[in-house]
């Protein structure tokens, strides 16, 4: 059994604690949280919590709440650690953790070279065996990446040009916006596209972001210049052969990001999450060589089952197609239609 | 003079209204409302109300309100009418203009084949020229065949695909949505193609619309596959010598629409509207033959100088050149960047 350490308990090192857990080869060492707020308190029902250093273990004291060590102790009990601290400490962990001779997973919000590879488990599963260091990309360009592939494997790509219109806020975060606006990100390329580059190969690719006023969920629209002309039924049959995708229709009521999240709330699923990206059936059109698509995508879960397959790669523990098989067993991620 | 009857007071009816009365060759013969509410008091004060029927007469009536007659009795006194309904009413509207032989323009929520052409003051004026039906695009076409014509008239367009993000409800809508969700049309393409090619002509186009959760514009990204290779800086440099395009950029603070239409209040316009379509700077990008850019329609007034222009088409009281001069003067619209 690996052990594994998750540092940080935001959107992400919850969900991949949870992941973890519940895996047949691997269990959670413990948890790194910074301070003894409602969330620490929930996580130390299940797990081990520890405490980012001499000043927060004072904190977590005083707050009457059990902290069993600092970083330095959680990474000593752990084979390999799930960084997912906020955005731009990972540099400074890495440190860290090369100290300690321990592997870790990065998330996409670090940049590419902090890591020997970055890593989608459809795409470019073995760039990762045996790595130390590894990046799992964001939620956009997992999504992105996941689909995608399924078209480069078949019928090739020449060019993708990608509009993401993005979530303004996660349901938990009361400080971020727009509240009544249209933001488009400023930079072009958006860095959505040299980020697909990085597990998708070396595509011609140009992504535009948009932020909106919304919490719910990312949606894409993709248009690839193909290398070889489909139809839109095999297309179609290819995203449903695929877990982790999920098409979703109109027709059956789902005409927009609010029936998606009520659909993965009637499923069931730990914390009404959504894993699977969610295409829209009667978006798949294709006009010779050109296919174009429309994608909704969880962001605060769809890296989830990638973090645990990322885990698989760097400890060699199983090779793609069983470590997929593995996470979306556990996790009960299925593919098709609804 | 031309006398003009305005034909609903909505978002587009009273802003033509407006319009329409600051214009040196036409005057405004009267607006018709069906209830006497808010607006019909503030219309009161600078047009002659008409009531849609006899029974609006009694409402108006009974709320002490002066209303000085009927539909007919409005088409009497005009020369035209600029029917600005709620979406939808055209049909059955132009029997009753058909039968007073009088000349109507209609919004972009009605058919194209309600009227002989479909009206952009840039992009095609002379089909308009001297037509007793017509019918000005909606404020989303307005704003595409705008920029667009430019580039198609400069370098040849092979090739369009648009996302447009759309505003989800207007500032006075209390009803519409969605609130906190993406809603792609589930249609493709969206109506949006097949309208531009009204006003474009018979361009190879592609859009795809998204709403979104806020009030105050419409966002476009738009590739354009041209037929002759530019450099973003020709482009820049002829949308900047166009009225009723404006370039902003982030490095002057414009963000996002909340920049935009902030900027359109410190303006000073009528109802602090935006007439031009904002594109930016940055986001002006080419590639060969590839051009990309993002632009933010104001959708309550974009079309406003259309429907001048229009009036004066259809009446050939002027060409193109004039009226779009006559038009900007007098709303103080103007170009360049800021």
């Amino acid at each position: 059994m690996i052990k594994v350490g998750i540092v940080g308990y935001g959107t992400i090192g919850r969900r991949v604690a949870m992941a973890v857990s519940i895996q047949p080869d691997m269990h959670v060492s413990g948890i790194l949280k910074t301070k003894p707020d409602y969330l620490a308190r929930e996580a130390s029902r299940d797990f081990k919590v520890f405490c980012s250093d001499e000043k927060a273990l004072n904190n977590f004291k005083e707050a009457g709440m059990p902290c069993h060590g600092t970083l330095d102790n959680l990474i000593d009990d752990s084979d390999i650690i799930v960084d997912a601290s906020p955005e731009g400490n990972g540099k400074k962990d890495l440190e860290v953790y090369k100290a300690h001779k321990k592997p870790a997973i990065f998330q996409g919000g670090e940049e590419p070279s902090i890591a020997e590879a970055s890593f989608n488990a459809y795409s470019n599963y073995n760039d990762s065996y045996g790595k130390k260091y590894v990046r799992v990309v964001s939620c956009n360009t997992t999504g992105l990446a996941r689909t995608l592939s399924v078209v480069r494997d078949n019928f090739g790509i020449e060019h993708i040009s990608a509009v993401l219109v993005r979530r303004g806020a996660d349901p938990n975060d009361s400080r971020g916006g727009p509240i009544n606006a249209l933001e488009p990100s400023l930079k072009f390329p958006s860095h959505h596209a040299p980020d697909l580059k990085t597990v998708l190969g070396n595509v011609d690719v140009n992504t535009v972001a948009i932020k909106a006023p919304t919490t719910l969920m990312h949606v894409h629209t993709v248009q690839v210049e193909m290398n070889y002309p489909a139809t839109a039924e095999q297309i179609t049959d290819l995203l449903k052969e695929k877990r982790r995708i999920l098409l979703v229709s109109g027709k059956n009521g789902v005409t927009s990001t609010a029936q998606i999240m009520d659909l993965a709330r009637e499923m069931g699923r730990d914390r009404s999450d959504l894993y699977e990206i969610a295409v829209w059936k009667e978006s798949i059109t294709v006009k010779e060589k050109r296919l174009n698509y429309i994608q909704a995508i969880h962001q605060e879960s769809d890296v989830v089952p990638e973090n645990v397959d990322a885990i698989r790669a760097m400890m060699q523990l199983a090779n793609q197609e069983e470590s997929i098989a593995k996470t979306d067993a556990s996790m009960n991620i299925g593919k098709g239609a609804i």
